[in-house]
Formats: structure tokens, sequence, C-alpha cells
């Protein structure tokens, strides 16, 4: 008898189809077990519980800027990032079979979905705009109640599972749309990779500077920012919190140097993960 | 004959009872006429064609963060910041008379309300979030379609206006919920404040230390920043546009310096507004 190895289970937000898919194909292969979750707090929970081996998040829409509800998870759990991944968004009209594109009045899908196509909508003012939880769940939902004056907007892969037909194409206003996904695992382990990037998060003291004197620490090892992102602090009025990413290995000597000197002048800071950087 | 001044009218996104029209009425007084608007872009617009005086827009709530669409519409615009105000942000739980607390299946709201209730749904999962375009716009619904099993989250103000009677008051998580609000106008006039706050966005060089180097503009004078946001820049992917709010006035000279030292080391930089400073 031959043995198998089990299959990786991966959790995501949202309905099967979603691009949450999409990126946890890009980082585990086709070979992984998808587990959809209703909310991101649920992704985080399999993930802890150990009913997954590892979740797959969006962070950040080059459009729509970052998916602070995740930042806020990241915060409370201690999952390591262990890898990023970018999926190119493409908006598609989907609607059942048989409704036609005059018929349409509503349109149904994820607040942010139908944010990015609001040419589109411009151009035909007798859509409704319908917010909805999720861009596959809409077409799903659409599927099911067959209402015959409504489409939704979500990827072709949603179109293929649920046996939508897709009426247009690319319908989002910028075709400059990816969004960035984080693979969150248990433990880090051991991975080889020629560029390196680094997640961290801090808080510093409410003074004249803090920002600037935290950011030297990078400056002054010519260590690149990537990205950073303030979000309010929790139960403290506008303090704020910072997430930072930089490019570069935690166990190089510039970034452990960095950190360090971090260390001294934050109040808080702690490192959210050091993964393979990928690209859009 | 006598006569009067013409009523200063000022346009907010939402239904009347929103929390942007107790905003408005903070900045401006009880006489003030509030033109609502359906989306965001239609606020902006009513002032730059002169069919309003004013506007008032939510930029920053203390748990949820920024309103990214604000900042971008901003800077699209030419129209300053002439002021600020914070509303201190309370849930309820609204239902049209007659509807039992105990027959409610269905909440509607505003997703950012929704999800600032998530204790209260926790305790009781019998009921289903249902997104809505606004927070006083789910209870104007609901007594227009009287649901027999529906309820909506939104201000004292807005059960007032509609006639609903409060079923839950305060059902937000977190009772340090606060909302700032800008108020914007076609000119900025003279205005005497003890305390002021100027806004600013500027874009960096994608170069090692550049937003180090932009903040030392302010930190080597002292000034003291109040608040950072990243946003994305359309059309370059992973670019980014920097919002920043520091305690000072245009004028002074630490400010004026401040900000010809960032002009030199700022790709692009514009003043949003100066403007007395409000408190939470």
């Amino acid at each position: 008898m031959e043995r198998t190895t089990p299959i990786m289970k991966a959790s995501f937000q949202g309905e099967p189809g979603a691009f949450s898919e999409t990126a946890a194909r890009q980082l585990l292969g086709d070979h992984v077990e998808v587990i959809p979750c209703q909310r991101f707090t649920d992704v985080f929970e399999s993930l802890v519980s150990g009913k997954v081996q590892a979740a797959v998040i969006p962070i950040e829409n080059s459009l729509h800027g970052s998916v602070h509800e995740n930042y806020d998870h990241l915060l409370h759990h201690d999952l390591p990032i262990v890898g990023e991944t970018y999926v190119r968004i493409v908006h598609n009209l989907i609607a059942p079979p048989g409704v036609k594109f005059s018929q349409i009045r509503q349109v149904f899908s994820h607040p942010v979905a139908l944010n990015q196509c609001l040419s589109f909508f411009e151009k035909y003012p007798q859509f409704e705009k319908e917010p909805f939880y999720d861009t596959a769940g809409s077409v799903k939902m659409l599927m099911e109640k067959r209402l015959p004056d409504a489409a939704g907007i979500a990827s072709a892969a949603a179109a293929e599972r649920y046996g939508g037909v897709i009426l247009r194409k690319s319908i989002e206003d910028d075709r400059q749309n990816f969004t960035r996904f984080f693979l969150l695992k248990k433990k880090a382990s051991r991975q080889t990779a020629a560029k390196w990037k680094t997640s961290l998060v801090f808080t510093t003291r409410n003074i004249p500077g803090a920002l600037f004197r935290s950011l030297s620490a990078f400056a002054l090892r010519d260590l690149n920012l990537m990205k950073i992102e303030s979000r309010p602090l929790r139960g403290k009025p506008w303090e704020y919190l910072f997430y930072l990413d930089f490019l570069g290995h935690v166990d190089d000597p510039a970034s452990r140097n960095a950190i360090g000197h971090l260390k001294e002048l934050a109040d808080f800071l702690r490192i959210l993960g050091c993964y393979p950087a990928g690209h859009a």
C-alpha cells in the first residue's frame, strides 16, 4: 500500500472562486485544499486551532489601500507571515445564463469591487450598486436566487465555478489593480530566497520627532522601506501603531542592528514575519 | 422690509440624521441648511459648482482609521480645509414602532458601523448583518418598508428624525469611538484661533531614506506631527502619497521653513489647509 502525503489545508475569507483562492494557489500550488471562511477572524482562528496548516489574507490593494482589519488581526495573533504574493484583480459583470445585459438593473458585489468600477456605473446609470459580502459570493447567490434583473461583479474563476456568464469583461476603472496577499503559518520554517522582506509593527512615544527618530534606524543603515502604514491604537484615540515593511532578512547584520536601534526608541515592537519578497 | 442674511448651505454624505449632519451643526451652528448627498464625490461637486458654500466630510475614525476615498478627493480638488471637529459615535439598535427585539433577525447599517458592534453581534448570533449604504438611511428604509424582523444601527438623531424606536442604546464595542470631520470651503477666509493645524500631501522619490529625510523637515524644527497616512499612487502600483498633519500655522516661521525644506525633497507637495485645531 502506498503512503500519500496528507494534503495541506489553507483557509481564506470569501466564497470559492474569490481572489484569495487564486492567491492561495499561487502561494501553495494546485494541490492545496482550500477552506473558505466567512470572516477574516475565522481565517485566523482556523490556523490557531490547527484546523488548517496555512492561511491566506489580503493585506493591501494598489488602488484601495490596506485591509486594516487584517493588520489588526496580525497584531492580536502570533502567526508569522511566511510568504507574500500579488494577484491582478480583473472584475467582470456576471449573470446567470439567460439574463441579458439590457435587463440588468441591480449589480451586487463587495463594496470595494463596486467602487473599483465607477466609470462602468457612470456609463450605465440604470444600474443600482448593491453591496454584498463577497465578490464570488454575489455570483453564487444570483445563481441560487435567479433574479431576472441582477448581475454580480467577480473574477472569471467565480463565473466558471458557479456557471455564470460573463456579460462584460474587465470592467475595473484601472488595470493597475493588484492585491497583495500574505501567507501565514503557525511557525516559520526554513526557506531559501534571493530577496527577503521583513514586516514589523511598533508604537512611538507621542512626542515631536518620534516617528522621524524611529525611521532613522532604517535610513542610517540604507535599508529600503517598502511601506509604512499607521493604524489607530485602540483605547488611545489619536495615538497610532506603525506597520512597516523593509527589504532585508531579519538575520542580516544591518537589519539586526536596525531592529535593535528601533527597540531602544519604540514603546512596543514586534516582528510580524520575514519572507521571500514577491513581485506584482 | 427687513433684510435677512442668506442661510449658509452645507453638503454632507448620507441621509438626514447621519453623524456628518451632527458634525456640520457643530462646525456651522444650528442655522445652517444641510444638503444631504448620496456619494462623497457629490459632496465635493456641490461645493465646486457653488450649490453650497461649505462641505463637511469624515476623514478619520479613531477605531476604523482613515476614510481613504476622501483623501483621494482632497487631492483631486482644490478646496481648502478651513475647520475640523470631532463627533463621538454612539451606535443604537433602532426599529420601527411595534417591532420587538425578540423578532429581529436582520440588522441593516453601514459596514463600518456593523463592524463596530461585533461584540453585540456575537451576543446575538440570530442577527444577520446586512450592509447598507448609510447608518441613518437604514432607519429611513426600515420605516418605509416596515420589515417585521429587521432593525438598523444609527445615531439617536436618526431615530428621532424618522420616528424609529431605540431598542438598545450604545451597542458599539468601544466607547472611545470618535470621528474627525473636515469643513471645506471654496476659499479660505481669515479666522482667529489659539491653536492651528496644517494638512498637506506629498510624494517622495522611491529611494532608501526618502520618507525619513522628508520628516526631518519637521523634526529639525520641533514641529509636532499629528498624523501621517500613506495612500497608493494611482497608476504607479506600490508608490505612495503621504498625507501629513502638523500643529502650527502655515505662516509661522518654523512651518514656513519646514514646508520650504520639504519642497526641496518632495517630488510633489500641496497644502490642503490650515485651520483651528479641534479636539476630541
